[in-house]
């Protein structure tokens, strides 16, 4: 079936899976206790204004500004102390001609007063209040919608809800948003060579990886992962397994048995379980010739290698893109360093190549070492840093070429 | 009594924070499916050689390299195919001479044979297989225990752990870590203005903003914020809440109603409900005075001010690197940003101040915009980037002086 590792380009390849499936990021309410990290679906609008009233900045006495004029440390004015407001309350009171409130931060501003004079410029004298400073109208009053006014857009749509985000829209009396809900993304391991960790270790057999390492870049997504664990190279299991992925989930990784050699088991299987089945199978691209796209009733299946640092590689090329627009975040940019590669390399001929690096830190400048381990190395996972990404046309990389480095994660500086 | 409103400075602060309590995190097992971002509290050693056995890294066969020496296009070397070996699978054969083992990638190496020849260099005759090239001895083998041997440490204590850490750890055949436990911070905003979002807000309310500021903010620390709302200005129910927050939660953070004017009200209670009780009331700066720490039953209580970029700011101050601590990532780094400050701003006199500011890039250059719309502005949680902390000494930053910006959050660079 021609269908079948016909090898294509990655752009080749994310044409087709557009003719068959876009990711429609779906939207869930949400109150904003549980708002953090999320992302906003949709802008919000201030349903008052803040503050609500004009209010005292600060701990002091709410005055008329003009009898306060000329009042200074040896010719304080003296006024008469005709109550006093909390935050909290509402004053009933409408203040006299040479008359104050005592006011707390926060508190209205009392009707007939037009200033608030700071609890350090006073000093109390029986029923007195002795101020030694004048105030003009408007100080130390915030007013009503000065900060935001009713209807105004606070936060607008595409934003990830941080602290900040969330205190505004409380402020705002806003208490249910709407946000983008997480995709269930479904991750599965295959392979008759893999055990889960904790289980014992049967000759021939090593312990799966990338059902760890997949599922935490399917967290990085904003998506939630589903690992549904190891399947082995049998076609029923197979089977029924990626029937199990596609009821829970919104799409499905499977890394691992999609190489020609050993077999084109999986290929074979998704290719004959729905509509349109297998879209391509091959990726132009060290690592990648063993990829795949299906798509299944609606969902894609992602078949990426079985290498750990392979598979996250390809992984962020082929699905990363996607998985983030089914989240609502495809707007946020993802994390390059530039970096100057140590050491002279070699690339594939005539394929894009992925190489995975290391970022190190020298006086001023960041240096990008080629991680030369092999990529069947487990422990290549701690050392890369991210890889570069370079065109098929490319022959090599010289030493000290300036490379742009696409970051696994986030990168600290060290 | 001599411990209300006597201002310290940080540093004197920390110092009498030592005294009373010392955070110390808590060490509990979680499995590797829910260990993404947690911390690890103690080394992780490998329990077996990775690989476990030597492994085929390419699909092709397992031959006897010597078999395969002066191999070429138009000399090639016929071997005899005697058996098939997949991933997951134990040889019980022994390689002989001038004969081959069809070996898929990850399948173990059998007795007698050396390397494995890549299929891309062979083509099948019937039983013969065609050799195109010479391979080496150990050629395309992943030797047993190449990538990590046993008992070797694979993740050390403090890190914390990523998609590679997890598949190394995954690999190294571990699946329960040992993590430190996220610490339960109890949040309450005080004072009797506040009002939930979601609910009607009568005369005189606002709503509650830093409920939810401070509970994201404790979460960035690597712990748990159990929110428990709103209290009023009222001795009996803040005792009341301050005590079910002491029973549970590991540290509590109280904002607003502890400035001096309005009453020394949550300071006054804290006093009186165990010993030591309050520790200190106020801090040499800006904003800073009406903050407050007491110490009951082991557990530290943090008055921060009422407004929303004063408290974020405050809390950074005072309380972020205890619960950093606390939660075992006091390792890590906080992000600062160096920039030049785009206008000249007048400090107070003989206090520390922390001037909030929004950063902005400019062609190469980072500047920091100072925030002067007064710390009552909830809009500013939306504008602030960080803050800069200026020594008491200081009496302006020049327009255009380099500053060192702690950031709040992450900054992308807008």
């Amino acid at each position: 079936m021609s269908r079948f590792l016909r090898v294509i380009t990655l752009e080749e390849a994310k044409k087709t899976i557009g003719a068959y499936w876009r990711p429609e990021p779906e939207v869930v309410p949400e109150i904003l206790g549980k708002a953090l990290g999320r992302v906003l679906a949709g802008d919000i609008v201030s349903k008052i204004d803040v503050p609500p009233f004009d209010r005292a900045a600060y701990d002091g006495y709410a005055v008329r500004a003009s009898d306060t004029f000329r009042a200074g440390e040896k010719a304080p004015k003296r006024l008469r102390l005709s109550g006093r407001l909390m935050a909290g309350e509402w004053p009933r009171m409408k203040l006299g001609g040479r008359a104050c409130v005592e006011i707390a931060t926060g508190a209205p501003i009392p009707k007939g007063a037009d200033a608030v004079e700071m609890v350090e410029n006073t000093e109390v004298e029986k029923n007195l209040v002795v101020i030694k400073r004048p105030v003009a109208p408007g100080e130390n009053i915030l007013r009503r919608g000065s900060d935001v006014q009713k209807g105004q857009t606070v936060v607008k749509r595409g934003k990830t809800l941080g602290p900040a985000e969330l205190g505004v829209i409380a402020a705002a009396g806003v208490e249910r948003v709407k946000v983008f809900s997480k995709p269930r993304v479904a991750v599965i391991s295959s392979g008759s060579e893999l055990v889960t960790p904790g289980r014992k270790l049967g000759l021939g057999k090593v312990y799966d990886v990338n059902g760890w390492t997949l599922s935490a870049a399917v967290s990085s997504c904003g998506a939630e992962p589903i690992y549904l664990g190891i399947v082995p190279d049998r076609p029923s299991q197979i089977k029924s397994m990626i029937k199990k992925a596609l009821k829970q989930s919104d799409a499905v990784l499977v890394s691992g048995g999609s190489s020609a050699g050993a077999g084109d088991l999986i290929p074979n299987i998704v290719e004959k379980m729905g509509k349109p089945g297998l879209i391509f199978h091959g990726l132009a691209m060290k690592p990648g010739k063993p990829a795949f796209v299906a798509v299944i009733g609606g969902k894609p299946i992602f078949g990426l290698p079985g290498y750990p640092v392979s598979a996250l590689m390809i992984f962020d090329q082929l699905a990363a893109d996607y998985l983030r627009e089914l989240s609502g975040i495809s707007g946020q940019r993802k994390p390059t360093v530039s970096a100057k590669l140590t050491t002279k390399v070699v690339l594939a001929k005539g394929r894009r190549e992925l190489l995975p690096v290391k970022l190190v830190r020298e006086n001023k400048s960041v240096y990008a070492e080629p991680i030369l381990k092999g990529s069947g190395a487990i422990t290549s996972l701690l050392t890369a840093d991210g890889y570069v990404d370079s065109p098929a046309e490319k022959e090599f990389i010289q030493e000290g070429e300036l490379v742009h480095v696409k970051l696994f994660g986030g990168w600290d500086g060290d």
